[in-house]
Parts: structure tokens; C-alpha cells; sequence
């Protein structure tokens, strides 16, 4: 029974160990917030080598944030895993509607992708902070939509994982010169999404 | 526009990837559809050698899930990503105490953690499907009701993520008799925890 159980105390012991086995780098203070949160979710040091944070991204996230924005995430496990009560305090709130029967609907008349269907409908919204952490598809349809004019977001975190797509979509999404984080390669995924949005949300509020 | 947009398709054609890059093996095909999906949803070739399943616990959690199981989540992101309709076929359910305030008051008045104040009512309630895919001091609370014989868990998900306790809490959980699938070392999650969880029920359902 002697195990450490203060989750305030293990998580700051976690991100001590992070820091002393990353050694010396270039990351700025706000950039090793989220490349350490990442490892600290993943127990992967890889990612200190594949997350890409665009240069002024993480000021235009906290300004979204700071307004009270609204998070659009393309799946449910994205959307469970970010902090509500820092969201709370914000102001701001999380949506995804990858799962919703209209949506459901909508894909299997037009024979596209849940999560393609998804964001043509967050985009109609007006959503600006996005959050592609599973559907290459996904990140495909918001580049067409951004690409067309019908879509200009703020800030997008672009990193779906897999074998099948996933690296090649986040390589061409990045072409595009929006605010962005994302992860090189085929790495990435829900977790990996959570905990960059949540790095963000405790530059601006104490984490609890 | 001419990426796929099947997901099924996406799906299969990424297991064939990860067949290939896998090479040969001597995992049993069970053993594989396991490690297979862990690879699928981390990007990780670490996780064949890091994913141990002990012999017979496919078996147990097939049998569970065969007679209608009730499944307990130490998070509220394995929950999310667990296939709700693969569940619902089998008439089988999925819970998380973790996030509710009555057990973050009990955790609070007894200087526990709420993942273990929510493990010991999961206990109560006569879980026998467990899945720890966060806390280490969930799993160590687990294995503590166990030794004091107060629960009998017939199958349990160990795969606790980080640095702080994680590798340790799964080394020392192994011990016990108990048929039970983890991850050795400080790797794992909730991505990881849903992944196995959705591979044996796939094992049962057609995957949708």
C-alpha cells in the first residue's frame, strides 16, 4: 500500500522523468507543455521527433480558447477525453457529430465517410477550432472545404493515426498555411489529440 | 478527391499492411486479431512484443461476453471507445464510476484516489470484467481486493500508461492467477485498452 496516490503528485513526478530522459533540446517553454503532455499519454518519446507545431499556432489556439470557442472533434473518444472543467471555465464547449443518425444518414446517401459528412457540418457552422485525431478522410474533406473558400479555421490539430492514408493526409494538410499542430508519419490518434487540447487549456486555467 | 472513403475498406487494407510489416510470428490467429488492432489504432510495432496474453484469457472474455457481461472502464475515453452496437448485439454494457461526484467525494474524504474509490464500487457491484487502461493505483486497488479475497475478477484489461508506477503497478498485477491481457512496460492506454477490448468482441459480432 505504500504506491504514491495523488494524481497532482504522480503527474508532476511523470513530467520530471519526461524532461530528464528528453535531455536538452530547442523547444520552447509553451511547445514542451504539449510535446511533454503527448509523451506523458503515450509513453512515446518518438513524438518529440514527430509533432510539428506551426510557428504562432499556439497563440491562435489560446486566443480561440480565451473567446470561448467551440472544439470540433471527430470522434467520441477526442470529445471524452478533454478536460470539461477547464472547457467550463473557458467558456468554451466540444461537439462531435460523427455519430449522430442524420449524419449516419447523410454519408450512406452520398457514399462518403461518417466523419466526411461530420465536418462538412461542423464547417456550415462556423466551427474555427478543429480537432482530426482518427479519419484521414476527415482531414481531406476540411483541406477541400478550406480550399474551396467555404471553410477558414483558426487552428486545427490534424493528426489521425494509421496505415491506410493517414500519413499522406496529414503530409498534404500541411501544405495548407493555417495554424496547425500535427503529427509526422503514421503516428497519432485520440489520445494523442486529447492531450495537445488539453496542454492548450492548461496554459490558461490551473489543471485539477 | 480519389483517397478511399470506405472505412471497411481502410480497415482491411490496414490489417494487410500490418500482416506484412509484422512478418512471421507465432502468435496464435486469436492472439493476432489482438495484436493486430493494438497496432492498428497506436501505429506502435512495439506492442507485439510488449502486449502479453496470458493462455485461456481469450477464452474467459469470450465467455463473458457471450453470456452478457457488464464491462468496468477506468476511464471515461475507453468507454467512448468501446463499439456500443458489437456490445449491444451481445447484450452487454460498459460503465465508468470514475468521472461521478459521489465518488470523487469518497475518494476526497478518504485521501484515495478516485479511480481506486471507483474500482472498490465496481467491486461491490460484482464486476467481473475489468479494464484499467490509466490507473496504476486502480490496478494496485484491484489487486488488493483481490489478495483480501473480496473479488474474483474473471477477466481484466491491465494496460496502465506512464511513468510514474505504471510498468510497476502491471509487473507486480501479473503475479496474480487471473486470466488477464496487459502491456509490459510504461506503454499502454486508453486507446490501447479499447482496441483489445473491441478485438475480442469482434471475435463474436461482425465488426460495423
Amino acid at each position: 500500500m505504500d504506491y504514491i496516490k495523488k494524481p497532482g503528485v504522480i503527474e508532476e513526478k511523470s513530467f520530471q522523468i519526461i524532461g530528464e530522459e528528453l535531455g536538452p533540446n530547442n523547444f520552447t517553454h509553451r511547445e514542451l507543455l504539449i510535446i511533454k503532455r503527448v509523451i506523458h499519454t503515450t509513453a512515446d518519446f518518438e513524438y518529440k521527433d514527430l509533432l510539428y507545431i506551426r510557428p504562432g499556432a499556439i497563440d491562435d489556439a489560446l486566443k480561440l480558447l480565451k473567446e470561448g470557442t467551440t472544439i470540433y472533434t471527430d470522434t467520441n473518444m477526442i470529445l471524452a477525453g478533454i478536460n470539461k472543467r477547464a472547457l467550463k471555465t473557458l467558456n468554451c464547449s466540444v461537439v462531435s457529430y460523427v455519430a449522430e443518425n442524420e449524419i449516419a444518414q447523410i454519408a450512406k446517401d452520398r457514399g462518403i465517410t461518417r466523419s466526411m459528412a461530420a465536418i462538412e457540418r461542423a464547417s456550415e457552422e462556423g466551427i474555427n477550432f478543429f480537432v482530426i485525431g482518427n479519419a484521414p478522410t476527415a482531414l481531406y474533406k476540411l483541406k477541400e472545404l478550406v480550399e474551396e473558400g467555404k471553410c477558414n479555421p483558426s487552428f486545427v490539430i490534424a493528426v489521425p493515426v494509421g496505415f491506410v492514408g493517414a500519413a499522406q493526409s496529414k503530409k498534404d494538410f500541411e501544405k495548407l498555411t493555417l495554424p496547425m499542430i500535427t503529427v509526422r508519419g503514421r503516428k497519432g490518434g485520440s489520445t494523442v489529440a486529447a492531450a495537445i487540447v488539453n496542454a492548450l487549456l492548461y496554459m490558461l486555467v490551473n489543471r485539477k
